[in-house]
C-alpha cells in the first residue's frame, strides 16, 4: 500500500474541498487509486465533519492524522515552517520525510510547501536546486516547464539539472518514453539566447537527454518539446503571460457573446474549455529533486483539482520517480 | 511638410501591400496625414505599377526615391547593411540620417532595420542601447513593453533608459501625460525579482518617472502600467508567450464553433477580435533612442498594418519625440 499525505487544512477552500477531492479520488480514481492510502492531515473534528458531508468516514484507506496548527497563505515561508512544526503543512511533509508516506499534496502556502519539502523531506544528493515543474496545455498536448519559479537566478548547471529532473518526470508520470527536451530562448538558432542560454546549450547537447534545441515561447505553445528548461524568473514570466493572455481572450470572447446573445452558448463552451486550459487550477505542480513526491496544488483548488493533484502524486509514487532521480544523480558532486 | 520614408520593397507582401498602405494613409488618414509627405523607396517601375493599381500616381506628397537592391528577410543583418548600401532598406534609413525625412517605416528584415537605423541614423547621445518598443493589447488599453528584443543581456542602467525612452514615447505618441511605468518581475514585492530587477528597482524609484513598481506578466495584461521595462530576452519571452496563447485560444474557440455549427458566427467574430489583438500584425514597433523616428513593421504586414505603421511614424515625428529624448538625455554620460 502506497501512502499519500494530504494537507487537509491548506488552500482557500480547506478543509471542505480538499477532503471532497480525497474522497472522490478513492471512489472514482479507478486503477490510479488502487493500492493507495490517503493520510488526511489536520483538525480531526473538521476533517470528520467534511467526510460526513460526503457520506464517508475514516477507514483503513482514509486515515486522519491530527495536526493542531495551520500555515496561513500569506505567512512568510521560512518563518512559518520554523514557528509551526505542528502545522498540517509541516506534518504532511514530515510523513514523507520519515518514510510513512511516499508522497504529499498541499494547496497551502506555496513557499512554505517548498521550504517544508526541502527541510523535512530533503534534497536528493547531487541535486543542487529543487525546482517546480508545471504542466502547460499546448497544441495537442502538454509541456512540462521547469523551473516554474522556485529559483530566480540560475547557473547553466542548474538549467541542465532542471532538464534532467523534468525529463525523468515526463518518463515516469507523463508516459513519454523519450521526452523531447528544449531550452526556452528568444530564437531557435544557436547564436540566439542570453548568456545563460548560450552557456547551457552545449551542456545539453553533450548530455544524454533528447535535446531538441532552443525554443521560442510561441513554439513552446505549439508543442515542440515535452520538457522545457528555464530559470525560475523566465518561467514565471512565461506562465503568467499565458495566464494573462488566456484571461484577455476569454474576456474578448465574452464581449463577443454579449454582443450577439443568440450565440451565448459558444461563450459558455469557450469558458468551459478555458477552465480546462487554466493550468493553474488544474492538478498541481511537482516539486522536483527532493527525496519524496511533493505536489503543490493551487491555493484556489477545489475538489476536482485536488483529486487530480492526488492522482498525480500517486502516479509519481507508483512509478518510483524518486528512485529514478536518485539513480540519475548518483555520484554527482553535491553543490548548491 | 514632414517627410516619412517608406521601404516599399521590405516585407512578405512588398511592394503591393506596402504601396497600398501608403496610398490609404494619405487618402483616409485625416488629420494624421495632414502635412505629411511620403517617400516611397525602391524599384520605380514596380512602385509605379503598384500605385496605378490604386488609381494613384506620383505627386508632391507621394514621391518615389529609387533604390536598386532589396535586403532579403533572412539575410544576416550586419552583412546585408554593409553589402547593400543601395538597398531600399538602407536608402530609407539614410533619408532620415541626412535630414531629408523625419521618420522611416520598413516591414523588411527586422535585424537589418535596427542595424541600418543605428549606423545610418545614429544613436541619440547619452542613449547606451536603442531598444524596441512594442504596444501590447491589454485589458482596457495598450501597454508599451521596452525592450521587446533588441538587447538580450542588459545592465540596470539600460533598463532605466528603456523606461525613460518608453515613458517619453507614451507621452508623445500614445497621448498619456504621466505614464505609469513598471518593471516586469516575478512578483510585486520589492523582495521579488532576479538580480537585475532588484538592482534596477531603486534606480527607478529615484528617477523622476511615475514608477509604480514591479509587475507580474498577468498583471501587465490587466493594464496596471502604461510602460513596462525589461531586458530584451524577457521581453521576447513575454511577447511570444502571449502570441502563442492567443493562437491556442483561437484554436480552442474554433474547435468549439465546429462542434456547434449554429454558433459559427461567434467564431468569426472571435477571429476578427483576435486579429485586432494580434499585436505583431498591427502597426509597427518603434526603435527608440535613435536620432530619428524608425518604425519596424512586421514582415507579414498588409496594407492596413502598413497604414497604421505610417500613421505612428507621422505622429512620432509631429510630436517631435526625438527632441524630447535628446533633451532628457542631454548631459548624460555616453557609454555602451
Amino acid at each position: 500500500l502506497i501512502s499519500v499525505s494530504v494537507d487537509a487544512m491548506g488552500g482557500d477552500h480547506a478543509p471542505g474541498e480538499i477532503v471532497a477531492g480525497a474522497v472522490r479520488f478513492l471512489r472514482d480514481g479507478g486503477s490510479d487509486a488502487e493500492g493507495v492510502r490517503l493520510l488526511l492531515v489536520g483538525d480531526p473534528g473538521a476533517i470528520r465533519a467534511a467526510l460526513a458531508d460526503h457520506g464517508a468516514s475514516e477507514d483503513d484507506r482514509l486515515v486522519i492524522v491530527p495536526a493542531s496548527e495551520v500555515v496561513a497563505m500569506d505567512e512568510h515561508p521560512m518563518e512559518a515552517v520554523r514557528r509551526k512544526p505542528g502545522s498540517s503543512l509541516c506534518v504532511s511533509a514530515r510523513l514523507v520525510g520519515d518514510g510513512t508516506a511516499s508522497a504529499t499534496v498541499s494547496a497551502g502556502n506555496t513557499g512554505a510547501c517548498m521550504v517544508a519539502a526541502i527541510q523535512l523531506i530533503g534534497r536528493i544528493p547531487g541535486v543542487s536546486r529543487p525546482a517546480i515543474g508545471t504542466a502547460v496545455p499546448v497544441m495537442g498536448g502538454t509541456t512540462l516547464v521547469v523551473d516554474a519559479g522556485a529559483n530566480v537566478d540560475c547557473r547553466s548547471s542548474h538549467l541542465v539539472q532542471f532538464a534532467v529532473l523534468g525529463s525523468l518526470y515526463a518518463q515516469a508520470v507523463m508516459g513519454i518514453p523519450e521526452p523531447k527536451v528544449g531550452i526556452l530562448s528568444n530564437g531557435e538558432e544557436a547564436a540566439k539566447g542570453n548568456e545563460l542560454v548560450k552557456e547551457t546549450r552545449p551542456l545539453l547537447e553533450q548530455s544524454n537527454l533528447r535535446f531538441v534545441g532552443s525554443i521560442e515561447a510561441n513554439h513552446l505553445m505549439e508543442g515542440e518539446a515535452d520538457v522545457v528548461t528555464c530559470d525560475g524568473f523566465v518561467g514565471n514570466v512565461f506562465l503568467k503571460s499565458i495566464e494573462g493572455m488566456a484571461r484577455l481572450a476569454l474576456s474578448v470572447v465574452g464581449d463577443c457573446a454579449r454582443a450577439a446573445p443568440e450565440n451565448a452558448g459558444i461563450a459558455d463552451a469557450a469558458r468551459a474549455l478555458f477552465k480546462r486550459v487554466d493550468y493553474s487550477e488544474y492538478g498541481g505542480a511537482p516539486l522536483l529533486g527532493i527525496r519524496g513526491v511533493s505536489i503543490i496544488a493551487h491555493g484556489r483548488s477545489k475538489a476536482p483539482a485536488m483529486r487530480n493533484a492526488i492522482r498525480v502524486a500517486a502516479q509519481a509514487a507508483k512509478a518510483d520517480y524518486v528512485s529514478r532521480v536518485e539513480a540519475a544523480f548518483a555520484g554527482q558532486k553535491d553543490s548548491a
